[in-house]
């Protein structure tokens, strides 16, 4: 069951780890939807509500906290009038990539197997 | 922002959806290390609370029947006496390598940098 992880036992706890590690982050229901978001291009709050589907404002602010304490977004102030508000992701999301690209990749999948067990 | 995930701006809304579906059925805190610690070798139910830090037996046990439902794990009863019941990784389990991977690579990278910061 562990040839293609190419891990002997001995390892497990360390991917164990390293896999606790990233959820630990970027895990729960929302940071990376949240991050998909922001590739497109910078948002202002109520984009990024509109394009994560089922957010609210109140877990959406809280995501964006730590998404920023955690470096992956930065708040953007344009101090005209009035003052425009934007999220911006830095360059430590897109060390994201991988992840992100292999979990849209299963996703596909995923749904395509469901759509043809109906 | 987007030039390494390959997607134009009208293809956001399915790699959005495509992350969603996936992160649907394996997201959450514990699914992912349930799956990586069955990946050593089939485990008991106590083997597996120990292997993954922090479960409890009753989120763990929600956790695996949703595992069965979703096709990642099976349930095997060995009928001697006393009975013993053993969970087992699918074949439809190995189709996460790619993610996992990329998650164990991107943790360890993430702690190294955390390291390096303190």
């Amino acid at each position: 069951m562990n040839t293609d992880m190419q891990h002997p036992v001995q390892n497990c706890n360390s991917v164990l780890g390293a896999i606790g590690d990233a959820l630990y982050v970027i895990g729960g229901k929302w940071k990376l939807r949240v991050i998909v978001a922001l590739r497109e291009d910078n948002k202002r709050f109520n984009e990024i509500q509109r394009a994560v589907e089922g957010i609210s404002a109140r877990v959406l602010s809280s995501e964006l906290k730590e998404l920023e304490l955690n470096g992956f977004v930065k708040r953007i102030v344009h101090t005209q009038t009035p003052v425009v508000v934007e999220y911006q992701l830095t360059g430590y999301a897109d060390t994201l990539s991988d992840v992100l690209q292999s979990l849209a990749s299963w996703g596909n999948m995923h749904r395509d197997k469901l759509r043809k067990e109906r």
